[in-house]
């Protein structure tokens, strides 16, 4: 292992620790850690640990995943603009969440960072970065999208101006229902392999946005945890969950990629909802609040 | 359009009619239609009807489609094999319908039945036929297994011995979840592609398999439509109906082609659970019914 895989492993254990010691605190219930090892002769190496905390008194069902992998020579996919890492061994680590709570008022949220670093036979390691967090509302509520827009700009700003502007762009680019014409939700900030800022830089970038992660959802969940609701708002969170299901499965690379090439099926699938309806050609009303989310939220919207 | 596209049409909306007649009078509601033309800029141009019953006594959600599209030419992957018939403009026509009941004894089944005709500048027109049924129980019942492939067998009798082992098989290969190493459910028949029968042949299968789709059904939803259940058996199902989900949007080649492709997305859809659960690692206690669907049930198997 580098030693720069290392200390990025570190962080990202203790990434995952905060923010589940942190989201189980207020939801009055653990993470329970399902700890594994890649079998010896599985095409790839490693271990990981998924948190996951299920019928709790906030979440539903939320998971927040680490893991680690190795392999042998990088797949031919990494390595099409980059021939002299053709075969190269490499290794690969991350933390990804999504938390899907009870209350409709409450949005759903989805943060992932993580590394992918090749060891070349000539040269130096490389390594790319990716990662960012978005935020999918049932019922939209414009001060926690100013605000989780607010800590995603200040996570980037000092890594440069551009960056905020580029990860949303690349955000709402990413999280689009095609089949739909919809946003998955308002957004956020969407980064994949960066490997502009160095080692050192993409690492940086990586805490950064991790640990904004609480900063943003934190208070949103805190405010909105105790709305009241009844069944209509209930239907409506279920049916809108539907859609979540339909973007992970139809349109997510890591989620498709994932479960149709042997990955880890339940620790992919910790981000499918507790619970999910479909309807057919479901309308809302004009001028409810169900309305307002598609006319006003998820839509391609400068928040800031 | 040819006049052998023309039979095929009326016999379709006729199984369309029989079907969600006969269906919509068990339940006691009638199937809302909803017809919809393609406009006239879309890159196939035809119609359609979609039927749909939603929370009925006995289904929670079940739909039946009709479809007929022409386009100008065969996409390039229907001409890998076939160099005459690059640029030809060809027909597809089906009926497609899947159907949830409320009833966990009961099993959620599809059938498809469905033919596509090039008409190449040169020669005469070829004709390809698919379809199939298949039943996917939540408990298992033997008698209901063995009745179901028994009526599928004898569909296929009239067109050759070897029909029956052969599209079993493929419906096996077919609806297998490869991230779950599990078969969608007890399997049926499945067929694609297929040209041998010539257009009488042919288009005499789909009728065999189309008319034989209510005795294949009825007789199963009839005898397990009023068995009881409680909550433990209604929440076994909504997880199960997870299954079909992720069978339908990461393996269905129709389902996530035409998603991806720009198809009618309510009406591909309309093969979503009215609702479905997801769960870490869920594992049935052994001995238990719910085992028993795994063991016995779910797996690959000679019914007959």
């Amino acid at each position: 292992m580098l030693s720069q895989v290392g200390a990025v492993r570190d962080y990202l254990l203790g990434l995952q620790r905060r923010i589940t010691g942190a989201m189980g605190e207020v939801d009055g219930s653990r993470f329970t850690p399902d700890a594994w090892t890649k079998a010896p002769d599985e095409p790839l190496q490693g271990d990981g640990v998924t948190m996951i905390l299920e019928q709790g008194s906030v979440f539903e069902r939320a998971g927040c995943g680490f893991s680690h992998v190795r392999g042998a020579k990088l797949p031919p996919s990494a390595t099409q603009h980059r021939p002299h890492l053709v075969g190269a061994p490499f290794e690969a680590a991350g933390v990804s969440l999504v938390f899907h709570p009870r209350n409709p008022m409450v949005p759903t949220v989805h943060m992932n960072v993580r590394m992918l670093a090749a060891t070349p036979a000539q040269g130096e390691p490389v390594f790319w970065f990716g990662g960012g967090m978005d935020l999918t509302p049932y019922y939209g509520f414009e001060e926690d999208a100013v605000h989780f827009h607010t800590v995603c700009r200040d996570a980037l700003a000092p890594f440069g101006d551009d960056k905020y502007p580029r990860f949303k762009q690349w955000c709402d680019d990413y999280f689009f229902l095609k089949h739909r014409g919809e946003q998955r939700g308002i957004g956020g900030i969407f980064y994949d392999d960066l490997s502009e800022l160095g080692f050192e830089g993409g690492f940086a970038l990586m805490r950064s946005v991790g640990d904004a992660f609480l900063s943003a959802y934190a208070p949103i969940l805190q405010r909105r945890k105790e709305e009241t609701f009844g069944a209509r708002e209930r239907e409506f969170q279920l049916y809108r969950r539907g859609r979540y299901v339909e973007f992970n499965l139809v349109w997510d690379r890591g989620t498709h990629f994932g479960l149709q090439s042997g990955g880890r099926t339940e620790s992919i699938l910790m981000s499918m909802p507790p619970q999910a309806s479909w309807a057919y050609q479901f309308t809302p009303e004009p001028g409810s609040r169900e309305a307002e989310l598609y006319e006003k939220f998820i839509v391609r919207r400068d928040w800031l």
